[in-house]
């Protein structure tokens, strides 16, 4: 496995993490979850991935998608929320997430 | 996605820098590794996640493994050592594997 496809690897399991936790401090749409994420390119985050994960989100009742049209017309947009099932979902990830990050960082030779 | 899938997903990631970083520091067998990770069980190897990581590892070229049977015969094993390729490859993903655990990190609101 090339270091890219490592890379990939280890971003799958942490977008859906870093979307909850963006959904929890605020609702945003799925560009506006981009825009927040910008600032964050070791997520990766793309326009091409973050769709079908908050689908998927959508779809496992972690989030909400409501479809909101500006009022003067033009294109919709959907905002996302966390539900009370994703905010659990967030807990206990947060949680997988710190043991498994100090852990793995002891082993690479940080102080955790 | 159930928080179990989502944890075997955030450990596929990470086996593999965890065992370079151990064969880093010294040559071992599966077994080996699997009794120094028994400190981390958040890494989450098991027997039967260890043997084919270390044989794709070893077709990577990352590690080499040397068969060893005891003086007085008996059952063989198979002892790991780090190439300069899987050396230089532990490098570059513990630099990916910093940068990703800092900018998580800060996201789910813990300092980096």
């Amino acid at each position: 496995m090339n270091i890219e496809s490592w890379k990939s690897q280890l971003r799958k399991g942490a977008a859906e993490l870093a979307i909850l936790a963006l959904l929890k401090h605020q609702s945003a749409s799925g560009t506006g979850i981009l825009d927040s994420l910008a600032e964050y390119p070791e997520i990766g985050l793309s326009d091409g991935s973050i769709y079908p994960l908050l689908n998927r989100l959508e779809r496992d009742g972690r989030i909400k998608g409501v479809w909101k049209t500006p009022e003067g017309g033009g294109r919709g947009q959907k905002t996302y929320t966390i539900s009370s099932n994703g905010d659990a979902a967030l807990t206990d990830m947060s949680l997988v997430w710190r043991g498994f990050r100090d852990q793995l960082s002891v082993i690479i030779g940080d102080s955790k």
